[in-house]
């Protein structure tokens, strides 16, 4: 069985502080602000697949780490994009990721597996080779029980809201369903309208059509873009969405006189745009999703620092989001001067930033969230949604932002059955954490009580704007 | 009542380390080589102001924070540049920020504030709205008495010896008054130059020309501009001066032939001059004064990687220093090359560096100061002068240089009312940190004893010569 | 004496685990798979000489730490390029030494030294002024006996396999000596070509006749470098070199044409090639030692981020490896694009990377690690080869890479003497991180045992092909 205390520190007056917090907490109901959990799921409210094409084959921190051992793609039932041969024995796959269940010793993946086994289908078997075939046959039993459908484990798991990310141009359709369907379940997209923008994407201009057809009106000028977009944004609106989400390498925002925006959109259209177009135009789109935001009320979320697809033989043979996206260190600084002087005062604009650089937490993003009324904190992000990851987060940003100038937590997940494993994993951090601040007279254990709910469910709650 | 263990681990035989360590050294008297307390308060010695107007206007730690979370800077009793109509009442505002004062929990702010109030004015009752007045009435009753005059409290507080921050061009009036006042206090000035040397700062025609005015002649070339600040230098260490302080974005250094510096301050004199003509006269600015320290036996301190008044809106309203100063990644590396592949080998010449950027403590900073004989590492600056802050910095410091190449602590505070309280925190994190030593067995308490005595007093004391 | 629990945490709870781990793998073998050490120590066998000759004047840890504090390198023995006057009187370096030993608190030399006096000569006596000349006697009297030969304490450190490092000219003659003596401890080259690719040094026009001289073969093209290098690899492979090694200040791969190759060798034949030609052949010739390392199996090493000889006037007086080099903030996603997109995937490539720069652990090299088949990380370099440093590494690396992306440990040193304390401090420090995830139930027990294993003994002897 999971240790109760798990993750808390061992010295025991942390721990027994650290427990108290977390009895508080452990229960509230679940806001997920962000992910990319599939809204399919819960529109068709279907029985889950087999464990390997749940859990296994899906999910990119697990897939990552077996290939850097040696285990192929192939071999783990990826698809390839030319169709070659992979494996699609189910029960093969999960007896190979459990043999090699030993490679997630310490790292996140490891808990929330073990922890979603025992949390989710009550599993305290430990898994490797040799149970591999039990544990699978146990999830395959409890799949196929209605309460193990995703709208019973939605409700099971106190989800309160859930957003999803979704492209500019989809149409919504399953959330359209959930909501027509009766189901109380709150379901939200997102509007991610990064491939509208990125005018070097060899996608773009398939893109910028079916964003015509979608707001009946062909889009030949960037004014025309901007009048497309809002339209969407006011789609998205109508269908729940309160944020929006943007991917970028760097942060660089720029201004643009519109004849210049003009000019670069329309060698953009005639295949002639440069890198340097490319990245100036992404900058001034920032600062004009900014202004959408500050106009709409729609939270804007900036996901900075990931360098995709860095293995083009895995990116060429399996796609994107295998695993092979690599960080870059990152700028925030200079580069959000020019977003910021312009909307970072601004009482209806909020800004959530996010990182995969750890360096900026406490040179960069502490002191623009500690300062700037626009800016809040995204908790840490991917290679950092780990106990030590989160850990150094709160460490390095909490002396000079407080806590409140951060956004509370995200799963930022497709992993549905992995979701409470993720909340419990942060809210144990994050009770640890203050415990550690109470054991050491920094805070008392009243403010503590009070920022521990703050953390765990408020402040998420109050970002999004989804009291 | 503050917990007489705040601050050190819970862990009990750090802990029983830390405080043995502690009390050791918890009333040697304070060394506060850098400061921006202003010299007026000394030499006029009247009673201070009230409790806002002393403790919340002026500290921009505290206005940032409430900004940050929508209080306005007007309704804090900021003063605006135009004028314009703001909070004149000091209980309201006050009240405002006691109101908000659960923004700090987890803050360096927090802790000074609580432990100031309690050390200083007795002050035992937690601050919030409830409380607001009646802590506002305590401080008032407090500041009227005698004793809680500026000088009774230099005094009381210990402080053997404190330097302030002055311009090139500051006559020094209120030094001059303090020590004609026959009042015993060590109040230091402390070579500034910054506004001297910034080519393109609107204001530096009239830094020039008053610093000409001073030194008795007009400056019309570069030799007559060092010749001017030489002059300078010798007033201030005349007045007691033992270092000057530089402020740089990047620490630049580069040296540039007489003919090329002087054609730059020509195009300066002009108007004319570059970015790159300012950047390159800085750097090599940097180098002189580093010649000018191993000449006349000024520590030379660099202030580097702050990017000053990053919201516009901000600096333009109400000025400078409001919590708009965002740091940037900092290079020390090939940055300081030049002026240590010059000075850094030189026995009279003394560098102390500080950082925004805390990961250069031990990829550039530790190592340089671990070598050259010059080098020495100033304390957590800025956002970093915290619980946490501190105690990266000896980890990730003392490894490789030691704490012997590292300068001690100081305050860097305008708050003079917040001096023990951070010297205290600086005294216990330190203690704690040689601790950790302890209970490992890395240090012998005789060890640790020894180094805890140099931490709190001698390095600082040694380091500025105010021995 | 040495507590038996130093390095430890202090936490009860943690120290116990700790002491079980690490009592299970104190004794274990050790691989050296990188390091120093000269090989005609063991090649002749004869006894070290005196303390000072043997523990402080080739240990640039101990020198530039010295220096940073004002003693000179001429008083600690140090031969002057010039043949200039230098203290030769070895009591009084280590008297020197001894007097000043408190600078190494809190640092790793100190604990490395202390280490070594007592587990090497037994000599329990804290080191000061004091003590220095009765430790030195003993120390002497030590080196005097048959059992202090340094063929004798290789085979009491229980040295499986040491890896020395040599220049692709190297003609191994000591190596080839080892061999041809019958004695069976086993003392392996490494293949480190730096100056043969180096086409700006003063030396490289030497260092090519050199490796002519000894392929049979002049090198007037790039395809006659590579067929050279490819020569010198097949002997030192015969020599029983199992890994390469490549030290660069940025680790820029590029793949150039080989008619743009071809035309940067001819130029720089004729020396006339530019900085640039010398960063992109450099980018090009990694690429090149990648293929044949997956051709001929050896391990690639990179060790990047050090700007050498910062001060020059130290490394014109006394040469390289002074304690005189800083490093620099280091890339590796995109410098390493190339390479790994060449060879990243290749089943028999294998890539061990080593950094200076601590912000990229986490950021760049655990995610590279946690993808990429061909690479490993390598253990905590230089100035991180200590304590915390070690911890950071763990702690940064091991959630996105997990232990089984690592290389193990390797001491890296030249101080023979020094590798059974570096072994034992990192086994200590490696069992107080897993007692820590035991302690938090992030691991069992059981699973940290094993891992204790990998990391003491197993994953250096793996990645290297040791076994």
């Amino acid at each position: 069985m999971r240790h109760p205390d798990r993750y808390f520190d061992a010295e025991p007056a942390v721990r027994s502080i650290a427990r108290q917090l977390y009895q508080a907490v452990k229960d509230l109901p679940l806001i997920c602000p962000h992910g990319h959990v599939d809204p399919s799921i819960l529109a068709e409210d279907v029985p889950f697949p087999d464990p390997a094409t749940l859990l296994v084959i899906p999910d990119h921190y697990l897939i990552r780490m077996l290939y850097s051992q040696g285990v192929s793609l192939e071999s783990l039932g990826l698809q390839r994009v030319d169709g070659g041969p992979v494996e699609s024995d189910p029960r093969k796959i999960w007896q190979r990721f459990a043999e090699n269940f030993r490679l997630f010793r310490g790292t996140p993946s490891g808990c929330w597996i073990q922890d979603e086994l025992e949390g989710v289908f009550g599993i305290e078997e430990a898994l490797d080779g040799s149970t591999a075939m039990s544990v699978y046959d146990q999830i395959c039993a409890k799949l196929a029980k209605p309460e193990f459908r995703p709208r019973a484990l939605f409700e099971r798991f106190k989800i309160e809201a859930l957003s999803t990310t979704d492209a500019a141009t989809d149409t919504l359709q399953y959330h359209r369903r959930i909501r027509e369907s009766g189901w109380k379940g709150r379901v939200l997209p997102t509007f991610r309208p990064d491939a509208a923008v990125a005018i070097l994407a060899p996608g773009w201009r398939a893109e910028l059509e079916q964003l015509g057809r979608l707001t009946g009106s062909e889009i030949t000028s960037y004014g025309g873009l901007v009048a497309a977009l809002e339209h969407r944004r006011g789609f998205f609106r109508a269908m729940g969405a309160v944020s929006t989400d943007h991917g970028v390498v760097q942060p660089y925002t720029e201004e643009l006189a519109l004849a210049e925006v003009e000019a670069i959109f329309a060698r953009a259209l005639e295949g002639r745009a440069s890198e340097e177009d490319a990245r100036r135009f992404l900058a001034h789109m920032l600062i004009e999703f900014a202004r959408m935001s500050a106009d709409d009320g729609m939270v804007m979320q900036l996901h900075a620092g990931s360098f995709r697809n860095h293995n083009r033989k895995i990116f060429e043979g399996f796609g994107a989001d295998k695993g092979c996206d690599i960080p870059v260190a990152t700028e925030f600084t200079r580069n959000l001067y020019a977003l910021l002087n312009k909307f970072g005062n601004h009482p209806k604009f909020r800004l959530v930033l996010f990182t995969l650089d750890e360096s900026t937490y406490s040179r960069e993003l502490a002191p623009l969230a500690g300062h700037y009324p626009a800016v809040r904190l995204g908790p840490p992000w991917w290679f950092h949604d780990s106990i030590q990851g989160m850990t150094r987060f709160r460490q390095r940003v909490t002396e000079t932002a407080g806590i409140y100038n951060t956004a509370g937590f995200n799963d930022d997940t497709r992993a549905f059955l992995s979701i409470p494993a993720r909340h419990d994993l942060n809210r144990r951090v994050d009770s640890n954490f203050l415990a550690g601040l109470v054991a050491r007279h920094i805070l008392s254990m009243d403010e503590a009580a009070a920022m521990s709910v703050d953390l765990a469910y408020n402040l998420a709650r109050e970002t999004y704007g989804l009291a």
